[in-house]
């Protein structure tokens, strides 16, 4: 069970951190900027957050040599991705705050659940159907027609873990493709926009969501961000009040993203299905870093360390665009154009689809002065 | 001599910083987000830098074999204050490019060479007469009149080694504290307000400054900064002028800082003195990273690595407050304002006059959205 934190953590204790990639790196700026220590867990020493946490523990997420210092060493936990070992923060929340909670971990780690739930919570995922056997894939399909999409239920990220099913001969081998993993059945929702919302909620329940963002995907991995949605006011109100009632639901402490599809969303006839759920800080939340004044990240440390939550204030509309792969190689528009926020994650190793950097582009912000 | 970087220094390079104070923790966070790695040298193993740099030399600034590894281990070098020896830096710059560079540093380590630099390039420092004895002293205050006040030539800061002499008897226990040291007599000036700006100019010669800062120190430390200063736009105007000679006039690449006297400040009738240069970024433009794009920081940064320096847009006005001594102990205000940006250093022991942080209160931020 997790320990509440019933007042500020004090300047100069140790946040610890499982996960060592961008959003840790920047999880231990916001954490320094507030006068917070880090310690991360996080097996590759020269990860992206290694190079600006004050600690590292050099171990796999899941070794208990490793977790037993982590929280001796630590005052509170938290993590910067969602296939952290749901053991792992079980273990840890047994002997010092963990926080997101090891039930909304649990719940967010897993398609079956993250769908019952947004369900329970009075919103609409895509139709969905649980799938263990080609029966159930068989009888599933029969009600979602095609294209339909077969997810394993766990550790999905960027596409990987789906395959998109066409016509009824392919449902064998997608079957196949799950690799005997539990998997769930999803229609194929044709979306007009893809939307997200960024939430924040402390321990005494306070809620605040930054503006909705707009983004856009390509091969699966988030290419662009824009802020604001071009989307009707009530596509919003509603997003922002599912997002709510998730972070109560998981009594969630933190910040989190839900991911939506929006049909009609310029309009009032506009349907909305939740997608997915994050709990943590969001690659399509990086823009607050340059167009607010309290960024996700900073949010999200204050949310677990028990300081106020500040109203997300945005003071310019903007683009963030990722970047990707080789694109890092490509940086001198972005250095030269007067507007750019550029941020750049220190992965020595280029690779295809990884994500090096971003960028966001402030509307007309050179203007202002 | 100064090896010119001709091209921009790529991500991954590692930049080697003199000092591990907040000023070097606030470039190591400016260059991570850069792409790039930071190593300082710095003898504190907990200082402020210490704790978000990629690595840190453990050793005195004037260490041989840490300087000879410090060349070794850095693409290129800068330095977080000014009382780095100037062996240091000109032994560095045998090696490898070292921004700002020793001639900077030189002139801005001396008072009496600082205020010479100043007439040369057609500026007003207050009236000064260098001191070696008391017949020196004698013969200034019979110019300046009283009060005036005595300095060391080298290694103030903070109102550190200087005596403000109120009459003729006092000349001779003031000339005592100087212990020995080379001296600057300076007339009192009557300053109605103190202002300073902040500029930026690289290898290339661009020169960019941000607006000018309205200063209120408190026993000789700076209280606090406000941006736009309530000044006479024809004081701008000069104080940016000067500010850009004496850039050119060093070749300077990198931030500085220059502090000015100002009386009648709102009007045409103005008188504008140089009081100080700063050949680092500098307390004065902390505003920056809460109410600019790009802040001092990445600026200095971009100016050392040979990226394009960027235009000083502010988004917001702006009063920057520091946080002394215990005040790091009273900080919910702060906490619990939507328009307050804080940042604490991480250090770990109070101090009567330590600096511990900072916050910048944006002007009706929290009304923007």
């Amino acid at each position: 069970m997790t320990t509440p934190i019933n007042k500020p953590l004090p300047p100069n204790s140790t946040i610890g951190i499982i996960g060592g990639g961008q959003l840790g790196r920047m999880l231990c700026i916001a954490s320094a900027e507030l006068g917070y220590r880090t310690i991360i867990l996080e097996p590759d020493q020269n990860a992206p957050a290694a190079q600006v946490a004050n600690d590292q523990i050099i171990a796999a997420y899941d070794d208990e040599i490793a977790l037993e210092s982590l929280a001796n060493l630590a005052d509170i936990i938290t993590y910067e991705f969602e296939n952290v070992p749901s053991q792992t923060v079980e273990r840890l929340e047994a002997k010092l705050p963990v926080e997101p909670n090891s039930k909304a971990l649990m719940i967010a780690q897993d398609r079956l659940l993250e769908k019952q739930m947004s369900e329970e919570i009075g919103a609409r995922p895509a139709p969905f159907y649980p799938v263990n056997n080609l029966e159930d894939l068989e009888k599933g399909l029969s009600q979602t027609g095609y294209p339909a999409i077969l997810k394993t239920r766990r550790l999905g990220y960027d596409g990987k873990g789906q395959v998109k099913i066409e016509k009824s001969d392919d449902a064998d081998s997608a079957l196949k493709a799950m690799n005997g993993q539990d998997a769930i059945l999803e229609a194929f929702v044709n979306f007009e926009c893809e939307i997200s919302i960024i939430g924040a909620r402390n321990q005494d329940g306070t809620f605040i969501a930054y503006d909705i963002v707009e983004n856009v995907h390509t091969n699966h991995i988030l290419s662009s961000s824009t802020v604001p949605a071009d989307i009707h006011t009530k596509v919003a109100q509603e997003a922002k009040d599912i997002a709510r009632r998730i972070a109560q639901h998981l009594n969630y402490v933190g910040v989190f993203a839900v991911e939506f599809f929006v049909e009609h969303a310029k309009t009032e006839n506009f349907k909305i299905y939740v997608n997915e759920i994050a709990p943590r800080v969001h690659n399509s939340g990086h823009w607050t870093e340059a167009a607010c004044i309290i960024s996700q990240f900073e949010q999200h440390i204050r949310a677990i360390a028990g300081l106020p939550l500040m109203p997300p204030t945005r003071h310019s509309d903007c683009v963030m665009h990722n970047i990707i792969g080789t694109q890092i190689d490509k940086l001198e528009p972005y250095f030269t154009n007067p507007d750019a926020k550029i941020q750049l994650y220190g992965k020595r190793e280029t690779r295809d689809g990884r994500k090096m950097g971003h960028v966001t582009i402030l509307s007309d912000a050179s203007a202002i002065s």
